[in-house]
């Protein structure tokens, strides 16, 4: 008999969906200007963009949201020896859920539905692994934790996480 | 300090939504005549109705769904002393999520969207209670587990679950 799979929890946004990005874009789209990282560094993304709560709520936010870069490589490779789940705390905003799966079936075609949660908190997650760019998730989850850097988690710490810069460093740790 | 609060995972379909009952319209509606009991029990419901498949995905299935009786009033008392979550297995259905998150906020105006899961597999679900229509959801999970008596899960028995007939049977074993 084997051992049941280490089962992997991996957030969306801030980690597959690079609404960061995304927030950039269309603040300069609304505004003219890019703003820059050390405007944003360590600002919750609806702070720091003003425009934010109406952004998330327009048709295309999610579905156009970049791709983290490296996460389809590592995420697949992960997904061949783990039980890999998408955990996305979504149903604030009920808009985006079906935007959302559709974006993960367009850029992560191996993750099926089974594989897809969408809820408001993450405490209900059961898995031995956390990948997630929020405290609040993390700091609730039982099992091992990763921080994915973005730049709302920056100069922040409290050193309960072992911080990653980029799915490589993930690869990494799931292979050391 | 107090104790945390315990932690119950509610289904949606078969426990607070009646779809069997909406099966069963749906069916009449194309086909003129109304199943009788013992033609569904025992019987999943994709395979008890012939166009099952169809009507899931048709608009409104979800959003009209009735109510299953006493499912308000019972759920009103739990969320006012325990965690609640609402945990549906609904992303094989990624256009009834929206619905759902509605059809929630319509009967269930006290559950918020921190409350809501939709997700595909419920082996993720860490809480301390789950009730639940479904045997493969309830055999998987690691705390106590309530059995709702639905059409398709009669006649059937794995000795693992408390079997309710109803809401009201709910509020007898939290109040025993």
């Amino acid at each position: 008999m084997t051992n049941p799979r280490l089962r992997i929890a991996v957030d969306m946004d801030g980690v597959l969906a690079d609404v960061a990005e995304q927030f950039l874009r269309y603040h300069e789209r609304d505004f003219g200007e890019r703003k820059s990282l050390a405007e944003v560094a360590g600002v919750e993304e609806l702070d720091a963009f003003p425009h934010s709560r109406k952004h998330v709520y327009e048709p295309g936010f999610f579905l156009t949201a970049p791709v983290i870069p490296h996460s389809q490589e590592v995420l697949k490779a992960l997904h061949d020896r783990f039980d890999v789940f998408i955990v996305s705390a979504a149903t604030e905003f009920p808009q985006s859920l079906p935007e959302k799966q559709v974006w993960l079936g367009q850029h992560f075609p191996f993750i099926s539905w089974q594989q897809m949660v969408f809820c408001g908190s993450k405490t209900i997650i059961r898995a031995d692994w956390m990948i997630d760019d929020h405290f609040k998730n993390l700091d609730h989850f039982s099992g091992d934790t990763i921080l994915f850097s973005q730049p709302h988690n920056l100069l922040r710490e409290n050193g309960r996480h072992r911080r990653v810069q980029g799915w490589t460093e993930v690869w990494d740790i799931f292979n050391s």
